[in-house]
């Protein structure tokens, strides 16, 4: 078991209304019925197709072999099958040849394929991410030339951002477009770094969406543009080499299936690129689709973070070893490991955040769809809170898996640091997270120095409002009512440090403000999830007090109230803590001097 | 740079004034002057041996070669080297041969190989804890048949415990030992997991001090006995076969250069092994050893963090990525990202921590020598206040390290994920330490269910009193009156908390006084680093007040300080949580049934 079926369909359909999404004209002709087909669909190719490489992926890594990368024999079926049923480009409109799935059951079918294995999951992720660019921004012709071919698997869709000296710092990147006499067709000429899916044999072409800046343009992060970079340029003869050369392939420390490219552009002067959209817009461009990807690697997170779950509660199960704590007779036999509370307590951990963090991102993925096809007050509000949950559903799984996947390779132990067991692959897995797409750090700033001030606050105001719905019910439950009002006081204390921050902001002193950026992340992260996993709590709680629930339902519901009761008592104290750091007048991080360490 | 001769200097001489142990007759021979002359040389060995090796040993694996562990063959001169030098037996006396070196002299010399390369310096230090097995309770044809070639590095030394099926429960072990009919010899029978060293060709034997149970004797812990098990016996006519074999090689996260070994013995009824002292209390001296070990696994974590937060510090020095907070001009340089704030805070972490853990880590080493050189009261006293910090000193360093390498590797960014920085294989071998050598649930139980009630909660005074002195001390410098009172008012909360379970502990619970000794042991280990901390704040402060400070100097006090600071800001508010929760009446990890999850 690498997820559970159980706890997707409770998120789906107790908790999210998701069939009753089809009350939006787009996804009218959904029903919860084809949606079980699509996760049922998606749990055969993960069982069948992504599972059982994920060891040997991870062993035989990429390699750089005559000037290209050579992957996993396995990724060529594999992702053919995504292109041949219809996943790459399953949530875009009929007309475009895709299915108007929502997004939440795409993002649903994503977990399953990530959580069977994280590396081949991301190549047809990263096609959809880059032709959802060109679909939305590019010309009528640059449409007809690649989203077919990429739909299909044949293609791989890349997103290039990253330089040698512009990660983090996207404005200082030199990759440089110079116009020809063919109207919107430059010569690319540069390089970049840390290209997912950048090169490699399994697909016959790679389409880069790639960052780079016309000479001339504005300085620094608005003189930046996007092209489409086919690393084989089409021709009335079929495929040409467009000047992209494979410089490099990352050897990484997890994550190994997946190749990372370094790649050089326009080394002959006769790389050509196709200009999306308008010139200079590029990066606003790439952050309206860079949003729907920090969701995605949160779900990766989790993804990761569940599979580990299961594997070490496996083990937990059938692994004898010592005695209850009042029985000191040596004579009895070893219990399994599960019953002690310490082991209990690592499972809860894991349990109470990969399942808090799968509510928050499958909640934002229905803010998507809803932003997506309504309209009025209820798209921008919708689109206003996911903007704001944003930073969090990226983060907080993606911190929070590195610690749970670490809980999993405690629980078998010794076994758990060989590579007898996949825990150890999980623990090296997780720690790309809250690098890729925006560190933590920067996801900290993003949420303190724009999301919660932008419009004047009324994100804040959203997150806060829905916040308050989810206590006014589980005021209503009588055993909810302790966990509802810490929530309120942990939401008051947020309340609280906001204003305090914002208090130095007004000031003028930006470093002050923002220097703890990622702890007010990490502070708001846990409410989050705190509130989603009293969420379930609400419904969980509602089906254990019905007749009508089932004796085999009954441990599900008890297990989702175990780790909203876990979460609150072992996780939401440290809001606290974290409140007074938070206002308390200490600039050591600030006045550290560069010498001193 | 991978450590801090500076740091490892102010800790033995400024703060533990290390150069005053020569006032025992045991160490009368030694002087600052001996001590550096050691200190110098270990730096020689790391530097030249070791840190070349780091990345090749964990590439190139140990394998099984025809049922025989090869490992780097770059082991078989560093071994020699340790054994020429004396550096195995250095603490022990000079009729043993040693040098009567302190502990914490070698201990810090340990530190440094730790820092250079983890894998490499684990086969001479296993060799000095079995062949102490030997000397302290071994007859006196065992001491002279196998320490001589140990102390030349010639035979390799290992604890032999765990077993497939006692892992942390050591009292269900079964490998068993026979008499025959010459006394002291019996024939083992059984098989061992997870032996590091346990086999390897850079030795010409293998002494194991292995636990076995003779049959008849009591059940459980008290029926085990320990032997000296060679993988070759000692003939006339050289090294022959003792029928241990080696039934694998474990392939691990981390820590790869180190050969994990499965042993089988006796499969052909012909393995056979010695019995060290008297039988059936083969666990509680294993336990007097295992204490030093324990010491010893908290400093290789520290040694680890170390050699993490210098090469994320050069990075970050090196590395320009954006400009200041307050700086939008995109034509400006950017910064080196040691400057911004964040990334300061990651520093800070990481240099807090292993700098607190390896302050308490020398303390507990030097307890460790006046309790073996002392008497009376202070050698009583020494001995008690070290073994309450025991589990402290091993897990706090192994669970902490594992953080303060991530912040290493997030530091980096994308190129902390790949292998072209070592950081990322700090990771991976920090994890290993909270699994060996007990974990830290185990530790939590020792501290919580033992060592504070030991003598009547003697060492829980002695502890306190310790701190209080500091606290005292500290109060003299009005900068650091605030920081005093901090960890003052964290000891009053850690003695409520304690206060709180033993009065679970009365009423019977065990099940409810144990259930989060892990997060116990979290917290007393929090306090113990700010204790630390603060007592190298006093002496900083000091020297800082003095004028007689050489301005080179400033810098590494300021750093201290800024360490000092940035734990009781950052770190030490953790306590508040943590005390909530283990006075709240809340059995969720108790009561939570395995069919729940």
């Amino acid at each position: 078991m690498f997820y559970s079926k159980r706890n997707l369909h409770f998120n789906l359909y107790e908790v999210l209304q998701a069939q009753e999404l089809n009350k939006y004209a787009y996804y009218e002709d959904h029903s919860a019925e084809t949606f079980d087909l699509v996760l049922e669909s998606a749990e055969q190719i993960a069982e069948k197709m992504l599972l059982p490489l994920l060891t040997e992926m991870d062993r035989d890594e990429p390699q750089l072999v005559n000037g290209r990368i050579k992957v996993h024999e396995g990724m060529k079926p594999i992702i053919k099958k995504f292109g041949d049923d219809g996943w790459i480009n399953a949530t875009f409109s009929y007309d475009e040849g895709g299915q108007q799935l929502p997004g939440l059951i795409h993002n649903a079918a994503a977990f399953i394929f990530q959580a069977a294995n994280y590396s081949a999951s991301v190549f047809p992720f990263l096609t959809t991410g880059a032709a959802n660019l060109i679909r939305t921004f590019g010309s009528e012709e640059l449409k007809a030339t690649f989203l077919e071919t990429m739909f299909s698997g044949k293609w791989q869709g890349t997103m290039a951002l990253t330089e040698p000296d512009a990660g983090s710092s996207l404005s200082d990147i030199t990759t440089s477009a110079t116009p020809t006499d063919e109207e919107g067709v430059y010569k690319i000429k540069g390089q970049k770094i840390y290209i997912s899916a950048g090169d490699h044999d399994a697909c016959e072409n790679i389409i880069h969406l790639m960052l780079a800046k016309i000479a001339g343009g504005p300085a620094g992060a608005k003189g930046i543009s996007l092209f489409v970079v086919p690393q084989k340029r089409i021709s009335e003869n079929g495929l040409e080499p467009n000047d992209v050369a494979t410089a490099g392939v990352y050897h990484k420390m997890g994550y190994k299936g997946a190749p990372i490219a370094h790649l050089m552009m326009g080394a002959e002067d006769n790389c050509v690129g196709y200009l999306v959209g308008e010139p200079h817009k590029g990066l606003s461009y790439m952050f309206q689709m860079m949003n729907e990807a920090r969701v995605g690697v949160g779900m990766n997170a989790a993804a990761i973070g569940t599979a580990a779950y299961y594997a070490s509660l496996q083990y937990a199960k059938e692994r004898p070893q010592g005695r209850s704590i009042t029985d000191k007779n040596p004579a009895n036999p070893q219990i399994s490991i599960i019953h002690h509370a310490d082991v209990k307590r690592m499972l809860l951990f894991q349990k109470s955040v990969v399942e808090g963090s799968l509510a928050l991102l499958l909640y934002c993925s229905k803010l998507a769809d809803i932003a997506h096809v309504s309209s009025g007050e209820e798209q921008s509000e919708a689109a206003l809170l996911l903007d704001f949950l944003t930073p969090i559903a990226k983060s907080y799984p993606s911190e929070m898996c590195c610690l749970t996947t670490s809980a999993a390779v405690q629980i078998l132990g010794g076994a758990g640091y060989t590579t007898d067991f996949p825990v150890e692959q999980f623990y090296r897995e997780a720690r790309i997270h809250p690098i890729h797409e925006g560190t933590t750090g920067i996801h900290g700033m993003d949420l303190l120095g724009r999301k919660i001030t932008m419009q004047n606050g009324r994100a804040a105001v959203l997150f806060f409002n829905e916040c308050g719905k989810t206590i006014h019910d589980a005021r209503e439950i009588p055993t909810l009512e302790s966990c509802a009002s810490e929530l309120e006081n942990s939401l008051r204390t947020l309340q609280k440090v906001t204003n305090h921050l914002l208090g130095i902001a007004k000031m003028g002193d930006t470093e002050a403000y923002l220097a703890d950026a990622t702890l007010f992340l990490e502070m708001t992260g846990i409410i989050a999830i705190a509130w989603q996993l009293l969420k379930s709590g609400v419904v969980s709680q509602n089906a254990l007090n019905s007749e009508t629930t089932h004796d085999s339902d009954r441990n599900f519901y008890n297990g989702k109230l175990a780790a909203m009761n876990y979460f609150f008592a072992y996780e939401l104290i440290k809001v606290e803590g974290l409140a007074k750091r938070l206002q308390e007048d200490n600039k050591v991080t600030i006045e550290t001097e560069a010498d001193w360490f």
